[in-house]
C-alpha cells in the first residue's frame, strides 16, 4: 500500500515529475527499427513519457526523434516530407535534420535567413537489437549505450515485438515481476486444450505456491520464487533492472536455453508500450524462430497497425465463459492478453492506497522502494541504479533461470551460475 | 427552480453526498434475477450509486453483490471464476463468498494464511419479484424487505423489465411523475396509425389540461390530475414513493385492472437504470402477458445486451420527421423512448437554476421538497419517509387508478377506494 | 508569440470572454439558407460562440434562431414541431415564435396563462447571399446588415458552401491570411497530376518567397505578398476584415475575374464553421458554376450531413504517402483539406507561447494585434473596426487581386485599382 502522494510520484512520468525525471536518465526503446524500414520512409508518431514525438529515418539511414510540433507554427511534422537528409514541414517547408537543426526555410526570401535561431527539439537515438533507443535526459548525464545480453547476441538468436497496454506502466511492471500469478492466471485447466497457457501438470502449477526472496543488486534486484514440488524444490530466478525491465526464464522449446523479458515503457501516465523479447543465451540461432515468434505473438493475440490488442478492454478481451469453465483459468485467449486484462482492469492508474499486499508481493514492494529511492537519488544529484553496466555485477550479465534440486540442497549456487553465466 | 446548491444536493448520489446518504437507507433494485440465471453462472457488472460492483449467484443459488475490485491488487472480479460457493479472482486466485469473506488464497504458502484479515465489500441482497435488491446503507439501519403490492402478487400476474437511461435519475423521475406531458409528448396525431402512443381521442387528450392536487403521505405523496372532459371529470391518481418510485394507472388491456410503475435507480450521477413493471392487482394471471410485455418493451424500443436503447441520443432516437408531421407528436418510435429523448436532451444533469415551473409542475415541486427534506432528516439521524411499510397508510397498499365522474360530484372517494384497495 | 494570457483572450469566444464580447458585436453567418429549405421544415441545431441554438423557418418563411433549451424544463427544442408560425416543444407543447415570444401552453388550463412571463432567448436574423446571419450582441448596438460585395451580387454570380473545422477559429483564420504557405502546402510536384493543388509552374511557385506588406484600414487591413518572378514582380493582394473574414484572389477559370474568401465562424473554442465563397465581381453569372462549385467542393473533399470532412483528423486525412512522394507536396487530397490537416494538427487551441514567427508571418501578427485591440476597444465602450461599412474606404468595396508588373515599376497603383474597384 502506498500513500496517495507516493502513488502519484511513482506513476506519473511527464516532464518535471519525480518519476519522469528519473526515467529520463536511461536509454529507453522508442520504437521498433522495422517501423522505419528504409531511408526516407514515412515518419512515425511516437508517444513517450507524455511527449508527442516523430521518428524518421533520413537519407543516410540515421534515425531522428523530434518534437511532433514544428517550432514555426506547431503544425505536425508527422505530415512532413522525409527527403534529402531531413524532415520538411509541409506547411511552410521548414526542414530539420536528425539533430533538430533547421536546414531550410522555403517561405522566406533569402535575406531573412534565421535558420540558426530555430531549433527543433531532438533526442539522441541509437539502434540496437532491432529497436530504436533514445535518451531524453540532460545531455551531460547521457549514459553509455545499453548492454543487456539480449541486445548483444546475433539477430537470429533473438525475437522482439511490442504491444500497447492501456494502463499506467507500473501496473504492467508489477504484474510482470509478480511470479506468483503465473500458474494461476495463465493456467490451462484441461491437459489437452490447445489454448495458450501453463499446462496443468507443470511443476510450478502442481507444486506449492512460492516463497519469495529478493536480493538487491547494483542495477535493481534478483528475485526467486521457491516452490516445493514432488522432486524437491523448483526455483525460478528473475531480474528486475531499473527502471522498467524484467528478465524471466524463457519458453522451453526443445531444450534450447532461452531467456525472455519485457520493458514497460511509458507512453504517458495511462498507456505504456511493452517491448517483449526472447533470445538464445548461447547466441546460436533460435531452433524454432517461428514457434518463438508465434508464442510471443499469440501471447498478445492479434494487434492492429498501432500495436493495440484486438482483444482489449472495450470488448472485454473477448472472454469466453465456456472456455473459462473447461479450458483455461480465465477464458481469455493469449497469455499476455490475460495479463493485460487484469492489469488494465485496475483502472488507468491503479489506486495503491486501496490494496492488500502479502508475502507473495515481496518483489513488487521491493521494486516500488527502489523506484521511489531512485527519484530521490536523482533529485539529490546522484546516479540511479542501472544506468551503467558495472561489469561482473552489472545488468549486462543478468539472466533469468530455473532449477529443480532435491529438498534440503543448495539451489542458489546452481541457479546463480545460470543467472550470471557469461 | 432550485439554487445551484440545491440542484447539486438533490441530484448527486455518490458515497457521502446528501442524496447518496439518503438513498443508501432504502432497499433498491440492483439487477434482474434473470441476469443471473443459474448457480455458478458468469458474474455481472453492476453500477449503483456511483459504485462499481459485481453480482454473482453462488453454487447454492445465493446472490452476492460485491466490490468489483479485488482487495488484493484491485483486478476486476468480473473476470472471476464463479465456482464452489465463491467468486475467485483470476489473477491470484483469491476467493470470496457472497458475504465478502475471503475463503481461499491460491498464491501464498499455507503458513501465510491471512484470509481473516482480508474483506471484500459486500452488500446484502434479497430476491423479490424477479429482481435482486440490495441495501447499501449502515447495517444497523437496514429496513425490512420491500412490500410494494407488485412484489407480492404471483409471478404470472406481473411483468418487469429495465432500461438504461443516459441522464441523471431525477430527470427521469420528474418526467415520470409529470402527468401533464402524457397526452402531449405521447400523442398520436392520426387515429389509425399503428405507432405506439396515446390515441388522439383518449379522454385525457380531448379534455382540458389537468389541474394538479398533491396529498403528502407517510411514504411520499398521492397526486391527481383532474381533467374536464365531455362527460364530467376524468381524474388519474398516482403515487410517489420515496425516493424514486412512481405508480401509475396501467394499460387497459381488455378490461383487466392493471397498475404500472417505474423506479429510477441511479447508476451514477449521469446515468440511471429504470425498472418498469405492470401487474394485475387481483393477482390473477395477466390476460395477455405478451401484449403487456410488448407494450412495456416497445415503450423502450429495442435494447442491447446492456439494456441500452438502440434508439438513443447518439442517433437522435432515429426521429422520423415525416412521422412527426402525420403520425405522432414527436416522430420518435416508442412511448418511453419519447420520454428518454426529452429527458436526456436536458443534459447529463439538468440545470434547475434555469427553468420556469408552472402549476402543472406541482408534483415535481413536491417531490423535490420531500427529497431535500429527506436528506435533512437523515442528516439529523431520523428515519426518512417510505423506509418501512406503515400498514393501512403504508406504501404496500398504494395503487394508482383513474375514474370518470359526472361534473360536480365527488371523485376523490371512488378514486381513493381504487388507490388503497386491498 | 503570445503570452498565455493573450492566447486565452484572443481564442476563447464564450459569453463574457473578451473575444466573445467583441464577436457579439458583428453580424455573423449562423447557417446556410438551404439548411432550412421551406416554411415549417425541420429545425436545425446551430452551435455558435459556445451557445447551443436551434434555427427554424416558420410558416411565413421567417427564420428564428433560439436557445436550444425550452425555458420550461430545458428539453431540446430541436425535437420541436415547427408549425403554424412557431416552434412547439414536444414535451409539454409550449410554443414560441421566431422572436422568442411564448404563444401557446398546452399543459396548463386556461386560467393559468403565464405566456407573457416566459421568454425564449432569440437572436435577430437576416438572410443574405444564401446565408442566415445573426447578431448576438446588445440590442442597442446592433449594426446595419453586412455589405460585403459578394453578398450584393446576383445569386448566379456567387457560390457559397461551408465546412466544419475541428480546431479553434483563429488557427483557421491565421492559416487563411498566411499567403506564404500557398505555393508550398498546396503545391503539385508533378505537372500532369490531376490531384487538386497549385501547379508547379505557377508564378508564385517558381518565383521567390514573398515579402509581405500590411496596410491597416478602417475595417482591418489590406496586405500584399510581393514575389520576384521571371517577368518582374508578381503581387497578390488580400483583405482581412474584422473579426474573421479574409478575401483572396479567386480561381482563374477561363479569364473571368473571380474573387474568393472565407469566414472562420467560431462554433465554440475548439471548433469553427468555415464559410467559403467565390463570386464574379462584375455580377455576371459565373462562366462555369459547376467548375467553381467543384473546386470549392473538392477543396474540402467529401462532407457528411453535418458538414464534417470525411477526410479528417481521425483518419489522418487519408494521407497517401506515395502521392506525397510523386504527386503533391502533402499527399492529402483537396486544397482545403490540406489547410485543415496542418491547422488541426496544431491541437484544439494552438499554444502560441511556443512558436517562432518570421517576416513571412507579418499578416498574422497584424491580425492578432487588431483583434486584441478590438477586445480593448469594446471593453472601453467603443466601436470596433469593421462593424459598419464606411463607404469609399469601407469593407463593402474591398476586393482581392493579383498583378504582374515589370521590375522596378509601381505595382500598388494597378493592384489597388483592382482591390477597391467599384
Amino acid at each position: 500500500m502506498l500513500t496517495s502522494e507516493e502513488n502519484e510520484a511513482i506513476t506519473r512520468v511527464g516532464p518535471g515529475t519525480p518519476m519522469g525525471v528519473l526515467m529520463r536518465r536511461y536509454w529507453m526503446p522508442a520504437l521498433l527499427s522495422e517501423e522505419l524500414p528504409a531511408p526516407d520512409c514515412p515518419p512515425v508518431r511516437v508517444r513517450l513519457l507524455g511527449e508527442n514525438l516523430v521518428a524518421f529515418r533520413d537519407t543516410n539511414g540515421r534515425v531522428g526523434l523530434v518534437d511532433e510540433a514544428c517550432p514555426h507554427r506547431r503544425a505536425s511534422l508527422w505530415f512532413g516530407r522525409n527527403e534529402e537528409c531531413g524532415l520538411r514541414c509541409v506547411f511552410h517547408g521548414w526542414k530539420f535534420d536528425v539533430d533538430g537543426r533547421c536546414v531550410d526555410l522555403m517561405n522566406e526570401p533569402d535575406e531573412f535567413d534565421f535558420r540558426d535561431k530555430v531549433r527543433l527539439k531532438a533526442y539522441p537515438t541509437l539502434e540496437l537489437a532491432g529497436l530504436v533507443w533514445t535518451y531524453m535526459g540532460p545531455s551531460d548525464a547521457q549514459p553509455p549505450a545499453p548492454t543487456f545480453e539480449w541486445t548483444k547476441v546475433p539477430d537470429e538468436a533473438r525475437h522482439v515485438n511490442k504491444t500497447w497496454q492501456e494502463c499506467n506502466w507500473l501496473q504492467g511492471l508489477e504484474g510482470g515481476i509478480d511470479t506468483s500469478h503465473a500458474p494461476i492466471l495463465h493456467r490451462r485447466i484441461r491437459k489437452d486444450t490447445d489454448l495458450p497457457g501453463v499446462p496443468p501438470d507443470a511443476p510450478f502449477v502442481t507444486g506449492k505456491p512460492p516463497r519469495l526472496e529478493v536480493e538487491v543488486t547494483d542495477y535493481g534486484y534478483r528475485y526467486y520464487g521457491v516452490r516445493e514440488v514432488r522432486d524437491g524444490l523448483y526455483v525460478r530466478g528473475y531480474q528486475f533492472i531499473m527502471p522498467f525491465t524484467q528478465i524471466r526464464p524463457g519458453t522451453d522449446f526443445g531444450g534450447q536455453s532461452l531467456v525472455a523479458g519485457h520493458m514497460w515503457v511509458p507512453m504517458d501516465d495511462e498507456n505504456c508500450m511493452v517491448y517483449n523479447w526472447e533470445y538464445s543465451t548461447t547466441g546460436e540461432a533460435m531452433a524454432d524462430p517461428e514457434l518463438v515468434a508465434r508464442e510471443l505473438g499469440t501471447g498478445h493475440g492479434e494487434l492492429d497497425g498501432l500495436y493495440r490488442k484486438t482483444r482489449n478492454r472495450a470488448n472485454d478481451y473477448l472472454i469466453d465463459r465456456d472456455a473459462q469453465r473447461t479450458e483455461t483459468f480465465t477464458g481469455i485467449f493469449g497469455v499476455n492478453v490475460q495479463d493485460h486484462a487484469v492489469q488494465e482492469s485496475m483502472g488507468p492508474i491503479m489506486d495503491r492506497t486501496r490494496e492488500y499486499l502479502g508475502p507473495a508481493d515481496k518483489a513488487i514492494i521491493a521494486a516500488r522502494r527502489l523506484l521511489l529511492e531512485g527519484t530521490q537519488v536523482v533529485a539529490d544529484g546522484g546516479e540511479p541504479k542501472g544506468i551503467a553496466d558495472k561489469g561482473q555485477t552489472g545488468y549486462g550479465r543478468a539472466r533469468a533461470g530455473a532449477v529443480t534440486v532435491p529438498a534440503a540442497t543448495d539451489w542458489r549456487g546452481p541457479l546463480l551460475a545460470e543467472m550470471n553465466g557469461h
